[in-house]
């Protein structure tokens, strides 16, 4: 039975969601969760939701990480937190998989450092899918893992990427685009006209350059970039939903007539919402370390850790890290050749 | 009498909507106004517009720049494009400035070749106004003049985006703040990190770094970031609110509660959508080259490019660019010391 670690002090709503979702994903999926964090607080929440029968156990982390902790610090001198006792479950081969919503950066520095990175990759990289315009998903690699990213480093993060996609979207050619500013080959900077001419050669499906304003347009499903474009791009997304969401609500607030076309329409105010609600898509994976992690927001309600713990389970049934290290191992050696 | 000079060709509009938004602001501003292009096209359409006295004029041109052509063949093949015809007239002296809608990469290699650049600006770089949160307006400086900025790029970027903001939104003091993926000073990569050093020094009110979710928060009002960066922020930005108003539209279509929900409240969508509209903000100047330019987005309509004249008119007035020579001229001279 596949077991997935999960991180109970991570998120802004830790452990309820974590818990709630966790015994969700207990219930449904057929996986072994073990709830890791500190043992009354777990044991309290975990009394709240029936788990009879369930694969659900607890184990006692004495540190928490916060969201103010440095992640270098975080790593280097809490090492009895949730996240450094569920890495070490999965060294001793205890846990498959490691789901979190903490604070990213210690998350990814401390599932670096105690996990190591696959053989064949030089630089882990974090994946976030969002929902695009077509209905589909699309998941752009690297948001923040890296940055100043080499040619071969973005060539990397395709591949893993793809394999990511392919595992969890079930698309068998997904379309892969390098995030550029302009489509021509020839549009871009040093780097990105470098990993062009790199994976036109690879096996990969790639269609070339797309510009910002095709992430969302579901035209293409793995878009590449460097850690710091993704991440900025990443937090513009959300800082913009959060505005407009804002600026829709005070329009909507401003007349009578508005108001009771607000009620009467709030069926479809509700949709929208969980239309640009990041959080169902599963998390975020950090592809590339010897292990599966996913990284949730650390606004997680119980569905994202829910289906983040799909998410982790799926990657490891289909051993997506041994076809990585085999993919990217077959495109080295044909550099080399 | 200030003298701006109009690209009529430009927008996916044109020339409707540069001749109607030159009408209106030879009305409005007290500027002459001279619209190039297509001698018998631009009179037609200015024959439908009330401008008997008013300072305008038609100056013919018998090339159009497409959106389809290459910047940089439109800029050598084209040599009576009405964008050439216009940063004629302003290296003769018969215009101060130069506003068009048409193709961004085309009008600025033209521009920064025949303008050329400041004595103290290594790169002119291109600021795009957008609204924020708060109400106010925020400027990203550069949105796509430049890709492998350097830390002293990123400096010059600072300064000159500071000088337009104060000029066109009248604040003595706006925060100015570096693009980046964390707050602390160590974040970002190896340029961001070197600009941080510098920006400190510099008589600005520098505010240190910010993350793409602040873009829109109006906390800062200046954001410095390379070209690349910018532009694939700026796109994202744009993408992404057509995606939102998408799914939003198919949200309140889809039951009739919210059809009826959907008409009462028609007012608040219109002002959400002018809201959200950035045409509204005058346009985007191509700061650090020696002469006003100022570039429009392609669907500008008639308001956008009167606001942008607007706009170019009050940095003519203003002598921006004296400015910029200056404050860039004493940073460096800093630097030297």
């Amino acid at each position: 039975m596949i077991t997935i670690a999960v991180d109970a002090m991570g998120g802004d709503h830790a452990p309820r969601a974590e818990v709630e979702g966790a015994v969700a994903a207990a219930r449904d999926y057929g996986v072994r969760v073990r709830l890791v964090g500190l043992d009354s607080v777990v044991r309290n929440e975990l009394a709240r939701h029936p788990h009879r029968g369930l694969p659900i156990e607890v184990v006692h982390a004495s540190e928490v990480i916060t969201m103010t902790d440095l992640p270098s610090q975080a790593f280097r001198k809490k090492k009895d937190s949730s996240v450094h006792v569920a890495l070490r479950l999965m060294r001793k081969g205890e846990a498959d998989a490691l789901v979190s919503a903490g604070n990213t950066g210690a998350v990814m520095a401390t599932a670096r450092f105690m996990l190591g990175t696959l053989p064949s990759v030089d630089r882990p990289a974090l994946a976030a899918p969002f929902p695009t315009s077509k209905g589909g998903v699309a998941v752009l690699i690297d948001v923040g893992a890296n940055v100043d990213s080499k040619p071969e480093h973005l060539e990397q993060f395709a591949i893993m990427g793809e394999i990511y996609y392919r595992t969890i979207f079930g698309m068998r050619r997904p379309r892969v685009a390098l995030l550029s500013i302009g489509e021509e080959e020839s549009k871009g900077n040093e780097v990105t006209r470098e990993a062009f001419a790199r994976l036109k050669q690879t096996p990969l499906n790639f269609v070339g350059n797309v510009e910002g304003r095709d992430v969302f347009s579901g035209h293409v499903q793995v878009i590449v970039c460097d850690g710091f474009i993704g991440n900025v791009a990443l937090k513009i997304s959300e800082g913009l939903v959060e505005h407009l969401v804002q600026v829709l609500k005070d329009a909507l607030k401003a007349t009578i007539a508005s108001q009771v076309g607000y009620v009467l329409s709030r069926r479809a105010y509700q949709d929208f919402k969980k239309k640009v609600d990041y959080s169902e898509y599963g998390g975020a994976p950090l592809l590339g370390v010897r292990g599966t992690t996913i990284i949730c927001h650390g606004r997680s309600n119980a569905n994202a850790i829910k289906n983040a713990i799909r998410v982790a389970a799926e990657l490891v049934r289909t051993r997506a890290n041994v076809r990585i290290e085999q993919e990217l191992a077959e495109v080295q050696a044909a550099h080399r050749a």
